[in-house]
């Protein structure tokens, strides 16, 4: 095999010439890199790392990243983007081998496995990996919860795919978060498609070689740019990275050849794509630390920036069954970053709620919760909530943190009720219960697939291990 | 419709506890940038333009373009690069919809427009826009002949979608180019993407706002890294970014949105994937000035750099009848990147004669000729030319330049024979004329379809205006 051009420390100029003109490669040796062997030892870990090898707390966080990532698609699952989606890429699809949640339609698993990415990112309610800020879990469950339905793919193999797809992106990110973040790269999409393709490259069994070009053929995928967010593209992010990390892996299978240092070489991903690179995060203790133990998942449907003061306003609402009509005033302090981003004072969408810290606490003082119903347009509108919400005062105050809030709620009977939140739910420290997990669930999922199903789909999610087949997930997961 | 958030100048630490935690966007308002309306100006540009617009000399460089394109789409459809992807792909496939050049199975649009986009670049033997090394004709042509079969699409239509695809990815090209390809990035797919969505959304009759989205879906979706340059991923480069533009402008069609900016934002694509960004390039003289133009195709199957020694050769030949046994030395003038990138002088196997200036010159000067066949194994191990490679000794010449040479062949009777070359054949200023574009056309396709195939395919591409149905030009492509 002749060496890569691309190790040539040539110019643009002076490849004009010669090197992109020719058909892949010089006589000339590589040298070598500051990184040695990047890709290829990630895939020999990828090819070799069995369920048997994951310890208990990382099982038990992969079974609440699936049982998580259900729920959002499921509830994203009727949303005009979808909507959309589907009508474009039915003329397309080939044979129906997957479901898409909470619909009825079949795709092909390339297909299918975008739409339903797309569908469990629509109301940003997914996981997230807080040190990328990557929501995992799109771009992997969506593409093997697909590939389960066309091979068999047992509970406990699925369970180990979805914690190395996981695994992969995270650490990948990891390597070049923030410069990649911080330039204008959607870093779910960008890191997603290899995790989506080390995912399905585990369930379809690749060799380490074919492993290794799997990865490269990722690499040559990324997807999405912050510019995009706010329109239906942030949701085709995750969507992508799903299907073209799928489409990778299956041309890997058949022995579709890529470099053996996609990762890691002098013109390679990580130096094209960012200013920095850590080598040592992707690699360091692989199979000892677990990215994917460290998974969050929200409690409520808005920017994590408004967690905090949407937490302390339930635990007073509920410890005190507190009711519009006593509040008088509402005092919160807050770090700039909760008014930079979440200032709206009048909301009329339920969208544009996401964007105003005044309906949030609003809506969590009278309903208690901060889901996707609190975030309709019925909540903005709703005439309590608009009035109590212009009693809602936001005051930037120095030393507090964007994690935290300070919240006084003062009663027309004089009271005085505050709570001071370091970590709020949902957060590394606080991380949501089962139950809460179910509860969000069942919110989503209600009305889009019968009751029962509900109860039954969240039972297989927690005894995914279990399943001989993983793909009754996808299975009961389809409207009626 | 709510502000991106994309335009704030958080940073990710900043943004990890608020921004991409939320669902698109910030209240605050967006910063103006430095370029305004780019991607919408282009989108008007592209929506509004017609054949009619199209001058004389764009018209018959767009078919020369299409042409060469559909020779070596044929050429390289039997590759195993191509067998490959038939098969990893086949269980994916929608509806029989395009043809594979030179083949016999159909796949839907995507993945047809994948392969043919694969097949065409195999050989590093199509078309070059010399500016910026973007290979033009794969990312577009692969996507609009696929569409062509799918709907109705006249002659005209066709001409006009090829030539705005092409001037869409030259001119994104030219404003990022050289920075761009000099970090890592294969820039006939990161520009490619752009190139089929436009020639793609224009045939769909995308209006502004769809073609804005669809430029938007496929800035998303930048495709191919140098480093894979060497294996079939080069290949899968163009083709990805045919099918992708593809996804993006049906996408769009339906109303998926995207950002209004997405090329020019400060989150966008150009600052995103270049340090250089140079707007003018996209909308400098749009409708004047046409880089679709200035394309090049190649007379020889190799990198460029080894081009002129090879021309020089064939010259030599042919008016002097040489056959080898006169031969007594070959002494070449040659700038120092052909013997670092060309200087393999024992080459075993066909890719590796593509390596080889001593090869190159050698089978030159016996078969008259540097196609697909003369880097072929058979001809790397012909005994005469291997013995006639020994002769032939190169020498780093201060003052040649990449694209010249100055070659001198003496003979054993004492005569000595001299060329200089300063533009090559294939060159914009020595451009291949028809005849040996049907030469090269016919070498690539005979065995591949039917002999009466071949004269009919050229004169459809000839004619392509007067096509009532550019399905016509796949239709007769394919193999018997």
């Amino acid at each position: 095999m002749l060496q890569t051009a691309a190790a040539l420390p040539l110019t643009a100029a002076a490849t004009k010439m010669a090197l992109a003109e020719t058909p892949g490669a010089s006589a000339a040796p590589a040298k070598p890199g500051p990184a040695k062997d990047v890709t290829r030892t990630l895939a020999h870990y990828l090819v070799t790392a069995s369920y048997d090898d994951l310890p208990s707390n990382v099982r038990k966080e992969g079974v609440r990243t699936l049982l998580n990532w259900v729920g959002v698609a499921i509830g994203g699952s009727h949303h005009q983007t979808v909507d959309i989606a589907v009508a474009a890429l039915s003329p397309f699809s080939g044979p129906a081998q997957a479901s898409l949640f909470g619909r009825r339609e079949r795709f092909d698993i390339m297909n299918a496995a975008f739409i339903n990415g797309v569908s469990s990112h629509i109301f940003d309610y997914d996981d997230t990996h807080l040190k990328t800020i990557i929501h995992p879990a799109g771009p992997v469950a969506s593409a093997i919860l697909a590939l389960s339905e066309m091979q068999p793919v047992s509970g406990k193999e699925f369970l180990n795919a979805l914690v190395l797809g996981v695994e992969t992106e995270c650490r990948i990110g990891n390597a070049v978060y923030p410069d990649h973040y911080d330039v204008g790269w959607h870093i779910t999409g960008t890191a997603g498609v290899f995790g989506s393709a080390a995912a399905i490259g585990k369930l379809l069994k690749l060799n380490e070689q074919q492993m290794v070009w799997a990865l490269g053929l990722a690499a040559s995928q990324p997807v999405g740019l912050r510019e995009s967010f706010g329109s239906m593209n942030k949701s085709f992010n995750p969507g992508r990275a799903a299907s073209s990390g799928i489409f990778a892996a299956m041309l890997a299978s058949k022995n579709f050849t890529s470099s053996d240092s996609m990762i890691e070489a002098k013109r390679g991903w990580a130096n094209t794509i960012s200013t920095k690179q850590d080598y040592n995060e992707i690699l360091g203790d692989l199979g000892k630390r677990y990215e994917a133990a460290l998974n969050t998942y929200k409690p409520f449907a808005c920017g994590i920036v408004m967690h905090p003061a949407i937490d302390a306003a339930i635990q007073l609402r509920n410890e005190n069954k507190l009711t519009a009509d006593q509040i008088e005033r509402v005092d919160l302090k807050v770090h700039p970053l909760v008014l930079e981003l979440t200032g709206k004072k009048t909301p009329r969408e339920g969208l544009e709620g996401k964007f105003s810290i005044y309906h949030a606490v609003a809506v969590a003082l009278v309903e208690g919760a901060g889901g996707e119903k609190q975030f309709s347009d019925r909540a903005v509108n709703d005439p309590t909530i608009v009035a109590l919400r212009g009693k809602v005062i936001p005051v930037i105050t120095p030393g507090i943190d964007p994690a935290q809030v300070d919240l006084t709620i003062v009663l027309k009977d004089g009271r005085q009720l505050h709570r001071t939140i370091e970590h709020a739910i949902g957060s590394v420290e606080m991380p949501m219960t089962d139950q809460q997990l179910e509860t969000k669930f069942s919110d989503l999922a209600e009305g889009i697939i019968p009751a029962p199903a509900i109860r039954r789909v969240m039972d297989a999610c927690w005894n995914v291990e279990s399943l001989p087949s993983a793909a009754e997930i996808a299975k009961m997961s389809v409207s009626a």
